[in-house]
């Protein structure tokens, strides 16, 4: 059996993280295609820098990052590529330059024709998880610069989004988008057949003429009576947390531009060629990754937080929520052993100032915490000079506190200002004590714009892959997804067959129980 | 020193619950004011159960739970009473009936007003934290069923916040409300500021004619120039994130109607009516706060996951993370001393099926995972029946896996339809293994309306209260919100003062780095 935990380089890795501190180094800001990546407050040390290095080198790293590039099928246990670099690259790798190249025009194509005829004033997108984060966190972060169209995303199976989504809008100037990689997700395809039905009680006589498809499987989209002009591809060697590059990006040339989608691509690309040239001490995703890896693995955090300090990139939450645990969210190694180290983080998070109303306290004054990636831009696109100062402030506030912490002695003499009896003062300042000591990372945009958006995705999926190389896990199945698709399908067939008897039911008594409560509900 | 983890109260708890299982007991569903609660798949057992029982004697709980209804100062550290149950109650205690009722009349005769002349159209809320999620939540929960005016909350200082709020309303027919209890709220007055240009700029002669203060500082709401008649209070023994019962329910009312601002509170009566006379084994928030703490301080899950399937409960994950991070997010107990069990998961969530694509994969596989509360609505708010089915089923089967777990014999039964070669079968077939046994909790609404969604809500608040009680910390202070404000302000003034030297700074270097380059920005 392979272990990680009783490896050298992994014990060198701990001990020189187990030693280090936040703060006994010097400013260490990095740069990478335009971000600015302070990590002056993780743990390191030159010890940390060795050790780090070594710790790649034993789990393969380099060679690693060269199969993600050259289209190796690195997702092994499909035996497939995860290529999603080819799609952004300036000169695409030949064996799918071609490929990339015709599907993109056609899209192009697609969207200055719907431009040219003032078409699809509305367009609503039915895809769930990497057909829909990607598309949405986009096109949500970046209206405000260029929106042009009403954009709606419906995900849930739950039919109070597809309304939702669909209220208010014109149907005969509305293009219904289906984003499925296999083009069978039950949520995309229900939520079809509503905005149908939706089209053809507005008056729309050929409702599919409506539609686009978008998908891996362009069979299934032609046999369900979408026409081939409306239909993109995307390929099996794209995982669909990594879709947003391919014809997944539809909708952000439609909502926002083609030029916004190119600027975007290009700012991922910049990214790319940083994390595959840079030396590895100024490799932004690999710094991010090993700090990630010390904090979870060598210091114990079960979690960490996303606080972005624009209200705009709310919904990079989610988009990360599902390329960290995804990806990470799994414990078996290449080998078919457990991984014997924790590894992926929960990972979870709110926009600042928001975050600081909401859970703030506890990432102060918990006994544990967690670590934090703050995230600011520099230039905002409102006029509003003092709203921005302030939270630029408080970002920079938040971090220092989480840092630099709130001493007893300085707590007391606070306390001591109003409170006179020496017993209750000390005990009340005693609830005044932050810990401090605790890590983030700082990341400054020169602004929301596509190009530092695209640069800023490229690099979590960059740190994301690094953290897998580490740690010896794919981080491009999800079989854990596939499971609970089965148990519903059967569920399902069950709660529809009011007449079943429940008594033969297969599953646990409560499972059991809520079938025959909520059958034909 | 007072010791938690060496009290025999706490030794016995962590005995049975390490002893206990998973599905080793009946069928476990409690019901409390119109909701049915399953702790089936949470660990149990009569040793548990017992054990439960003693340490909350230990700790106090039933001191506490008067104490907390009688308005006693049980936020020790600021000598204040925690009366949020107060507001809600059939008949509120004489000390305090005659403020309720006047305010609470105050509020609805100037809704009735509003009505009566159709006015505001438009609702612009103010808040941050506690004065935000709770109005939100409930009026995007609900605002499909009853929705009159169009609700918009700008929360965030960030300016993009309260640009997209006030993006196309009609400035002559929009209420601006400032939520703030203490009105001093940097982000509530800042975007109070942006709101007057707004409102100015459209042509209103008198912008604070249009403007609403609710507060417990009407003194501050009066010279900042607001009427009289548009100053709603609330007092300072409502925490804030305990205030939407209060004046802070405004929004409510306007948005939904004073009919489903009763409907609230009635619904979260009669959680407070089973909480207080409950027997302690089916007090429901009791229940929950006994597997809460047992999941977090002895099988020692250090997050958990909150996910409603309903998509119209998307903000209830939020206003969660605040209820229970900042109110637990603490480590010093009454006397003074550190806790010293863990305490206080992280809370993060989504709405199902959406989180399924996005984090269910970590759940199942991450070598550790974390406890999950399902929410479900038996009916729900339209027409597509098939989809309801589908959302039930995926909530039902998610909560089985998770439970029951995929066996590598299962896997490996699975892998070798395709995979004929023995090793690689088995290999792949361990990359398939679900380890199981992970607890959850379901939660079945009759149907998402206010009645249900108020006692959902109370429901929290008396689970986290009673975590606090067995913890023995104070829920309802947040010194760690306290310090981040101080700071804030300090580097605020230093990023305005362009002159100033920051050779001087008394910051890190990486902070006095950032306050320099972003100065004027």
């Amino acid at each position: 059996m392979t272990s990680l935990a009783n490896s050298p380089a992994w014990k060198d890795f701990c001990g020189a993280v187990k030693t280090s501190e936040i703060g006994a180094h010097a400013l260490r800001i990095l740069d990478a295609a335009g971000l600015s990546v302070d990590l002056s407050t993780q743990r390191h040390s030159a010890d940390v820098e060795t050790a780090g290095k070594q710790l790649l080198k034993a789990q393969g790293f380099e060679s690693a990052r060269t199969q993600l590039f050259n289209g190796s099928p690195i997702n092994w246990t499909e035996n497939r590529a995860a290529w999603h670099t080819a799609l952004r690259a300036t000169e695409p790798p030949v064996a799918v330059a071609e490929l990339i190249k015709h599907e993109r025009e056609r899209m192009l194509s697609f969207v200055d024709q719907a431009n040219a005829k003032n078409q699809y004033r509305n367009v609503v997108h039915l895809g769930i998880g990497g057909s829909d984060w990607g598309p949405r966190l986009v096109v949500e972060s970046l209206t405000g610069l260029t929106g042009r169209r009403t954009m709606r995303f419906a995900s849930n199976v739950d039919a109070h989004a597809i309304t939702a989504a669909l209220d208010g809008l014109d149907p005969h100037d509305t293009l219904i988008i289906i984003a499925s990689k296999s083009f069978t997700t039950t949520e995309s395809l229900a939520n079809a057949a509503c905005a149908t039905d939706w089209l053809r009680a507005g008056g729309v006589k050929r409702p599919l003429d409506q539609f686009v498809a978008i998908t891996a499987n362009v069979k299934a989209a032609r046999d369900y009576g979408i026409d081939n002009d409306h239909i993109f591809q995307f390929w099996d060697w794209v995982g669909g947390r990594y879709s947003l590059w391919s014809s997944i990006g539809l909708p952000i040339a439609l909502g926002l531009g083609a030029d916004v989608f190119a600027a975007l691509l290009a700012g991922a690309a910049e990214m790319d060629e940083h994390f595959l040239t840079a030396p590895i001490e100024s490799n932004v995703p690999v710094q991010m990754a090993l700090s990630g890896v010390a904090n979870r693995s060598v210091l114990g955090y079960a979690s960490f937080a996303l606080c972005p300090y624009d209200a705009r990139l709310k919904h990079l939450i989610p988009w990360l929520q599902q390329l960290e645990m995804e990806s990470l969210g799994k414990s078996t190694t290449r080998d078919g052993d457990t991984l014997d180290v924790p590894s992926s983080p929960a990972v979870w998070g709110m926009p600042g100032t928001d975050s600081q109303h909401t859970f703030f306290q506890w990432l102060h004054q918990d006994n544990i915490g967690a670590p934090v990636d703050f995230i600011l831009c520099a230039t905002p696109d409102h006029r509003y000079n003092r709203h921005h100062r302030l939270l630029v402030a408080n970002c920079l506030a938040q971090r220092a506190a989480l840092w630099q912490g709130k001493s007893y002695e300085r707590a007391l003499e606070e306390v001591q200002r109003t409170e006179k009896d020496p017993v209750k003062a000390s005990i009340l300042a005693q609830h005044r004590v932050h810990p401090g000591g605790r890590p983030s990372t700082l990341i400054v945009m020169p602004r929301l714009d596509a190009k530092s958006l695209g640069a800023l995705l490229a690099l979590y999926e960059h740190k994301v892959f690094t953290q897998g190389v580490i740690w010896g896990i794919n981080p491009f199945d999800q079989w854990g997804v596939e499971f609970g698709k089965q148990l519903a399908g059967d569920i399902e067939r069950r709660l529809d067959a009011l007449g079943s008897d429940p008594e033969v039911s297969p599953y646990d008594p409560s499972t059991a129980y809520w079938v025959k409560k909520l059958a034909g509900s």
